[in-house]
């Protein structure tokens, strides 16, 4: 058996689709974002706009979070030392922890090595808790959670994408008395579209099932404390479990769960992902919480990132560019093929200093390759005017599709 | 449904059984490692001695490591901002991924935000990669590892905890031609024990099998550089996928593959657990690769290190502990019972302000329950002479069962 020509041919499938993944290699400038640097495969530098950074509201260059990092190291050293049942739970956790109850005003929350590890093992785990439970998933849920209701191996149904009809139809065949889980997230990233929440949980209502909402694009982001989708429309305190991320708009990372006290500690004590593994440093857990402590005082900067985002695709239509119907601060602007999705990436990246990645299978469905634009309220209207320039001498170039009044 | 009464239920399954884990609320003391100020349930302070972490060198405070760190945090900020494909990815990841291949001398390295989701989402990719797969695993492999085979789905076969004989009676079982890898670790954390690696690469070689070693109780202690077992054994260049931590002896947190680049670049295209997760921060890329920078030229703390566990088995056996047989940095003190290793520790940490967490089921076996000491180089001989002279009191107090020459 040749393995290593195995381990090729796996690469050469990914590579003949046009899909393979060169990863952009930048410097981060504390205090520059969205300025960085990027260093090119031979070696030498050019200074781009980064159009495609989770850190959403730049608070990864916040000074009140890189002194609270700071301030950490200096107190506690570097890692934790331990998984958190063996050494490794410090102060810091737990007043991350407390913090992020209060936010999502539940009785406990539970911080995870990432937002993924939240998702996989909660999901994968509820099922031995509750013997026979059902999940109604979302068709377009975030690939952690397809990974967590699938190895948990039960019971689910797929429903079509933010369609209660069809929610509504799978929970209405499946037996009475089971116990039931619906998951589904409050912005779907890809596509900026956001959930039904007062629908969903009405549902849920009246089917007795759970709720379980994935807001990793949302918190820090919506709400009048940053508390997410749920908390803007005013139905938080009817979601059963409520999963978050410190790496996106907290600027962090790591992911949590919040909810009552007793699901909170029956996920810490069965799950797997949860137990296993060496817990946050401290420098992380202390600058996450400062994050989250300030962003709940700072709904200016959630003004101003709605405003960077409407603007920006309100230019991108004038310019015919074809953004698709977003509603939430995702900008995404659909190419359709992998190697042209890829070859216009490329293009913006070398002749005209602007970064955001091609967005291919399997993150998306085929056909739908697009370019995923993340506006922050740092990006200014000279780059917006330079981007848009630039989208727009290309899309001349290349010949793609223009929105239908344009083209 | 009552749901709640559900997670309450699961609760009162482990708490019924003695294992409800109370986790110990620390204060880590940059400089003073491995003292730290444990926070009572009440609120009240008390210093003590940490006999149970896994930064078992005290990296956790080394100077080179929080400098690296804090240099981070003012050149890049906190978090990274992104997946490793969308704008997460930063010199010093590369870096970092640069000085493990080199550490490993392997041609490539690829790091993810854990070792449990290096084990989980390797093994599970690789039934991806080579269809047909056969994965033999040791028995007592880490859970991670167990979650990365369980969900990959494929066939798999378990042998006796390094058995050798077992291990191809299994092999010869199989057929010829198919895809065969063997898993295991180098040092089995809980029981201190370490495979025979010559013996299991020799089998490899015979039947045609990749080995896959966890060496995450291992990296930074053996070998001239620090680079494992394997290292010390000489036979690193044979093992095809070595698999490692930055959150034990490194330090910090986060895990990471090394081997050829082939495999290496076919798991980074296919393992949605490395694609669809926020990168690890750059100040913990830092941290981690001043550290393994560091350790590589001081194998005098691995001597120190090796030292300080030889003498507290010696002193734990002259005075009648059951140290299980380690021949490891690993000391295990074999109690038995759940309820009577909780109730040990606590009086250790109460009475005597010596903190080792008890280590009960899943964790390992019901019935060989026990205490799990990890002395480092900085546990001075008068923290031994406590910590002996308190568990020989304990000991009478409780009647535990002593070594058989002393009992």
């Amino acid at each position: 058996m040749d393995y290593n020509a195995a381990f090729e041919a796996a690469v050469e499938t990914v590579r003949s689709e046009g899909r393979y993944r060169v990863f952009a290699n930048l410097k981060r400038h504390n205090g520059q974002f969205p300025r960085a640097t990027w260093e090119r495969p031979d070696g030498t530098h050019q200074d781009v706009t980064v159009w495609c950074s989770n850190d959403y509201l730049g608070m990864g260059q916040n000074p009140v979070v890189l002194e609270a990092m700071h301030k950490a190291i200096d107190e506690a050293g570097s890692g934790s030392g331990g998984t958190r049942n063996i050494s490794g739970t410090t102060w810091y956790h737990n007043a991350l922890e407390a913090e992020l109850a209060d936010l999502h005003q539940k009785q406990a929350a539970l911080v995870f090595t990432s937002g993924y590890v939240a998702n996989e093992a909660t999901l994968t785990t509820l099922y031995k808790i509750l013997p026979g439970l059902i999940i109604f998933s979302d068709a377009l849920n975030h690939a952690s959670m397809i990974a967590g209701i699938r190895n948990g191996g039960g019971e689910r149904h797929v429903f079509r994408h933010n369609d209660l009809e069809h929610l509504e139809a799978l929970l209405k065949a499946a037996p009475v008395n089971a116990p039931k889980l619906i998951a589904f997230e409050s912005v779907y990233s890809m596509d900026g579209d956001i959930a039904d929440i007062h629908g969903t949980v009405a549902l849920a209502k009246k089917y007795g099932a759970l709720t379980y909402i994935d807001e990793v694009h949302a918190v820090g982001l919506y709400g009048q404390r940053g508390a997410g989708v749920a908390e803007r429309d005013g139905i938080m305190d009817q979601i059963d479990i409520i999963e978050g991320t410190l790496g996106k708009a907290f600027g962090m990372m790591g992911g949590y769960i919040a909810g009552s006290a007793a699901m909170v500690d029956a996920i810490r004590l069965w799950a797997s992902g949860f137990i296993f593994t060496t817990s946050l440093p401290p420098a992380v857990m202390a600058g996450a919480t400062a994050s989250v402590r300030w962003l709940k005082e700072h709904n200016e900067r959630r003004d101003a990132h709605q405003e960077r985002a409407q603007t920006l695709m309100c230019r991108f239509r004038e310019a015919g560019i074809p953004v698709l119907p977003s509603v939430s601060h995702i900008v995404p602007v659909l190419v359709g093929h992998a190697h042209h999705c890829k070859m216009i990436s490329d293009m913006l990246l070398n002749d005209f200093s602007i970064y955001v990645q091609p967005i291919n299978y399997p993150t998306v469905p085929k056909g739908t390759e697009r370019l995923r634009f993340t506006p922050s309220p740092d990006h200014d209207d000279k780059m917006m005017d330079e981007l848009v320039s630039a989208m727009d001498k290309l899309w001349s170039h290349c010949n793609v599709a223009r929105m239908p009044a344009v083209a």
